[in-house]
């Protein structure tokens, strides 16, 4: 049988549970088990504040190999003081003893509320629940049990083919949906595979695909405090180990991508209170920043959001977030379009059809192109619109 | 009689009146007369894109005297090619007529939708029927007419005594609502005053006083294309003419002070769809940019807006906020207070009570106090909360 997500690569188990940190038994403990040692790479929030839990991971993931990855949603272990590095330490050296490795060998998140100790004993017993159902299918309960507001369980696999006829496969598991902007938001990424690769290669890997991917999606112009994205390799793939960046590494990276890319739709589809997945992309820029920052600012504006909401082909706003995202462009030069409907030429108004517009944006995918026609450069950012529901979730999170 | 804002200076007619711009009869045209020719000074918003009736102000704002701002609401006068500055010159040259005065002394502006062209027709129309109507107690319809979300009505003044023992008068409307972020997003400030002052100190008073007012109010983090504040000075107070940074030049500096602050809180607290008016105050910084970052971040925050609408004291989004701003400190330093009440220290949670939370969350005036405890520099901002009106309003904002 054909696993899905993390448990697609050879030698992976998984598991997901409830163990109190959530009310109403919500799944709030995942962890997942690489069954030989497995070299890791990751990327981390760049918020001048980081989670307890993640600082002890950052240290971790630097050791030669990793078995496991444990996370806890409800709680982000975060500004509690020293306690919170205890308790992280706790985790890993509790956990350490029940999968049979070393403290180190183990990475750990936790996403939720800042500010509240957690509560050790329920995690720890989930810790014990959790390790002694691990299993190929544990994939889909530990995706879910990584979910804070998300709606929706976030997997994606592929398999590919390198060289010499060898089948390698990557999954992956995500949470996103609030406090998700460039880099790595409230968003967790935890990726596995079976490959044969050095530490150094994997590493190269996942921060050339993160910079298109991960940090490419924004929901709400918010970077959180316990943010990752963490990828295993164990070598069960069987392949000769790619120790350079040659045809092997390549074709890994292009599937790593494909990984990335789904999760990253799906979070931005599944964004908080969302109603739509919107591409904003910025061709002809002079420069990879001009276009970042136009497709940046077009992507955090609330006024764009809101007017996608409300199926409104407002470009008045795509256009102003455009002219202060501090990129330098020609306002006289910019071209706009809403799906393949043009609304602005150089910089001026185009008569367009209403019924088309709203029919456009009636979609549950939008486009949002815009062509700067001055140089080669582009960028493109996913986002989603910002609807009634977004309020709702966020006014009253906490309580 | 003692008149409000922009007519309480000796010298100043005003009117405003329903065009035909916007729907039902609302007020869209303001007409503000001096008397006597005025020095002027003012300031632009910073997006790159700018509208047409701006881009000629910004002109006409370098002659030695202004004696008229006209502006409509309800339509932007920008993006719409080549017309947009033909409008323009038509508005400041059909109205020099009526005023008798040189086209090159009026200044004008539209704020409201983008991408349309003006009917021309009904500017004119409306330009003649306010000259007509021009009066010491046109100041409520004026500023009425200069609206476009907002829901109150903004208007300040303050009477001054110069050495001597001059009184001197100073008064002011403005719009704002949504689309409002330093620099200058769609809002617009209208000052008068009887001071008779040099145009290089006016302006160097503006300047200075717009850093710590009208560039520190933050409703959505977006900045328009139509944004200005512009000052008159007419000299009718019978001061002796204010040339150097004197004794009386503070006392004027400390007028505006007191009226653009006015006016900004009542921007804050007519955001769109705002229940609250947020003051975010930060100090101990080492730098002014780095306290600036952080309230900055936390005022733009849709997380802290969301939670300050639903009473949530939810602090963790706050220390993100500043965690992620790209300022520099050290965030085992931070305080944080919720008005009086102290949630964080030393980036710590702080235990606090619930209840004393949701009655100061309850308040319609909020205070959020960030001590940083490393240096001497500080910085404030104005914002609101983010509730479902702000999405309603803006969600069928166009059509």
């Amino acid at each position: 049988m054909k696993h899905n997500g993390i448990t697609f690569p050879k030698g992976y188990l998984a598991a997901g549970t409830a163990c109190g940190i959530k009310k109403n038994n919500q799944k709030d403990l995942a962890v997942i088990y690489s069954k030989f040692p497995a070299v890791a790479a990751g990327t981390f929030t760049t918020n001048i504040i980081k989670g307890h839990s993640l600082q002890l991971t950052i240290d971790n993931i630097k050791n030669t190999h990793v078995r496991s990855v444990i996370i806890n949603s409800g709680n982000a272990n975060a500004c509690v003081g020293n306690q919170g590095l205890e308790d992280a330490k706790t985790i890993t050296r509790f956990a350490s003893d029940l999968l049979d490795c070393s403290s180190k060998e183990i990475l750990i998140n936790s996403t939720g509320v800042i500010g509240v100790p957690l509560n050790i004993k329920s995690v720890r017993k989930g810790i014990k629940t959790a390790v002694s159902k691990l299993s190929p299918d544990g994939n889909y309960d530990a995706a879910k049990a990584i979910m804070t507001t998300d709606t929706i369980v976030k997997q994606a696999e592929e398999e590919l083919v390198l060289d010499g006829n060898i089948p390698v496969r990557i999954g992956g598991m995500a949470k996103g949906s609030g406090m998700v902007h460039p880099n790595m938001a409230t968003m967790i990424g935890v990726i596995t595979s079976d490959i044969n690769i050095s530490k150094e290669l994997l590493d190269k890997a996942l921060k050339n695909t993160i910079k298109d991917t991960f940090n490419r999606v924004s929901i709400d112009g918010e970077t959180s405090v316990c943010d990752m994205v963490v990828i295993l390799a164990n070598a069960q793939a069987g392949n000769k180990c790619v120790k350079a960046e040659n045809n092997d590494f390549l074709i890994f990276k292009k599937g790593l991508e494909k990984v990335c890319t789904k999760l990253c739709r799906m979070i931005a589809r599944d964004g908080e209170g969302a109603t739509k997945l919107i591409e904003i992309k910025v061709e002809g820029a002079l420069t990879k920043q001009d276009a970042n920052k136009i497709a940046a600012a077009i992507a955090k504006s609330p006024l764009v959001k809101t007017a996608m909401f409300g199926r409104d082909a407002n470009w008045g706003r795509i256009i102003t977030a455009a002219g202060y995202s501090g990129a330098n462009f020609d306002p006289g030069k910019i071209d706009i379009y809403i799906g393949n409907m043009m609304v602005c030429r150089k910089g001026t108004a185009v008569a367009f059809d209403e019924d088309n517009a709203i029919k456009i944006l009636n979609e549950n995918d939008i486009n949002i192109f815009i062509k700067l026609n001055q140089g080669n450069c582009s960028d493109r950012i996913w986002t989603c619109d910002f609807s009634y529901d977004y309020v709702k979730i966020n006014g009253s999170y906490r309580t």
